[in-house]
């Protein structure tokens, strides 16, 4: 954690006048990630958790296997990650789909063809959810933001299961934050097919479809999903809850999940 | 405005109990840019003020000369832009700087030239705020923000000259709003530089790189900035002001220019 905040000399300014402040700033840093020995791409990223960065990173970008082991993932000091597998990755341009997605790193209609094939697999999960138990996960989830509480400008993620947090993570970017968690619960070996993504952020079509791929049926912000997150959330199958403030909350899909 | 609000029902749960409602969810649609009939890019973006994004964006990358005027702008009922100009633009992998740098598009190392070729261009502004007049200017932007209001999952962005926002611009994505407001005073004509900057979300270094090409030497913002923006701005001579918050406010950088 001592190298994701920065103490920064800043002057205050409030009701009890002007005056100068030691403050904690939350660090960003450029990560460069390479896939046996090949460099692919470099992400602006807290400096903390960055093997599960990178491995989550892939993972959602379809660049490694669910299925098959990673022999090696190792930070350099410089702050690069490299990750060997000892598969041919599917370094398909087809699945790397983010904000902005290039014309050299695929082309706009491929993100239709990327929502049509996570439609056709529905995640089918039995698993049901109480109203408390969606308050508590998210007050632990908040409790657990430590970064958050110090720098004030940071997102928060988590795996949970049943009451449980399994994994936490925090990032300055949002999409940093899930793919740090579904990064580390990678590397721990569990699965998180059927269990709960937590977000401190906003739902875009981009968190959505990283939840779709790794078959999890419920997931949960503080703050609002897209259209075409809910959307795709209809469609696939997730129980998406925003919203979750006190003791209040919006179910925008599969309420069915929830039970009353 | 009304292509950026979708009505969903859901179910909301609170002191009060169970209830369905009809709620406004801020719409997210892919739009795919074209400059000069070339396929560029495609962005997830909210669908309005798509002329402002797409010639900001352009603006941005370092495709399109401030200097130089625009043919043409139109947006295609599917939602894609066409930018015309009579010039070839620069369409430099050096300058596609974003929250992910593919190899494709960049190298890691690229970053940091990003940096010294900024670094050399410091910002010379003699121009002075004072502490009320950014207050007053924050509560501006959060009045304006007319879909953060009926959708609460929004960022805003403003470009202000003295007292008085001139352009405002919403969208889901923060980068986004900020590129609209940077192509709609383009677009009219309005020099941004020596101007001040407003945004409601995160000043990461992508954030401060906008700014600092357009020569804008405020920045300000209801939330905070990471440890890189901070270090750019203080490089170049942004004034840049995080947490803006009712009679609160921080100086991280160039506080000579905020009156006493």
């Amino acid at each position: 954690m001592k190298d994701s905040l920065r103490r920064f000399q800043v002057e205050k300014i409030s009701a009890e006048g002007w005056e100068e402040e030691e403050t904690s700033v939350i660090a960003e840093k450029p990560v460069t990630l390479f896939l046996n020995d090949k460099e692919v791409v470099t992400l602006l990223a807290t400096p903390e958790n960055l093997k599960e960065l990178a491995v989550g990173f892939m993972l959602s970008e379809g660049w490694l296997q669910e299925n098959k082991p990673i022999q090696r993932v190792e930070v350099d000091p410089g702050g690069s990650v490299r990750v060997r597998v000892n598969y041919h990755p599917a370094m398909s341009e087809k699945l790397f789909l983010r904000r902005t997605i290039t014309s050299g790193c695929g082309r706009g209609t491929i993100f239709y063809n990327v929502l049509d094939s996570l439609g056709a697999k529905r995640i089918r999960s039995a698993a049901r959810i109480s109203k408390e138990q969606v308050f508590r996960l998210m007050r632990d989830l908040n409790q657990r933001s430590v970064l958050y509480r110090k720098s004030g400008s940071v997102h928060g993620a988590a795996l949970a299961e049943g009451k449980k947090i399994r994994i936490f993570c925090e990032d300055i970017g949002r999409h940093n934050a899930v793919d740090k968690v579904l990064g580390a619960a990678f590397l721990q070996g569990v699965s998180p097919a059927g269990k709960i993504l937590l977000t401190s952020g906003r739902v875009s079509s981009e968190i959505m479809v990283k939840a779709i791929k790794r078959r999890i049926p419920f997931l949960f912000s503080y703050s609002g999903p897209t259209d075409l997150a809910v959307d795709m959330a209809r469609q696939t199958g997730v129980t998406l809850i925003g919203y979750v403030r006190g003791n209040r909350l919006r179910i925008y899909s599969h309420g069915e999940r929830v039970g009353r």
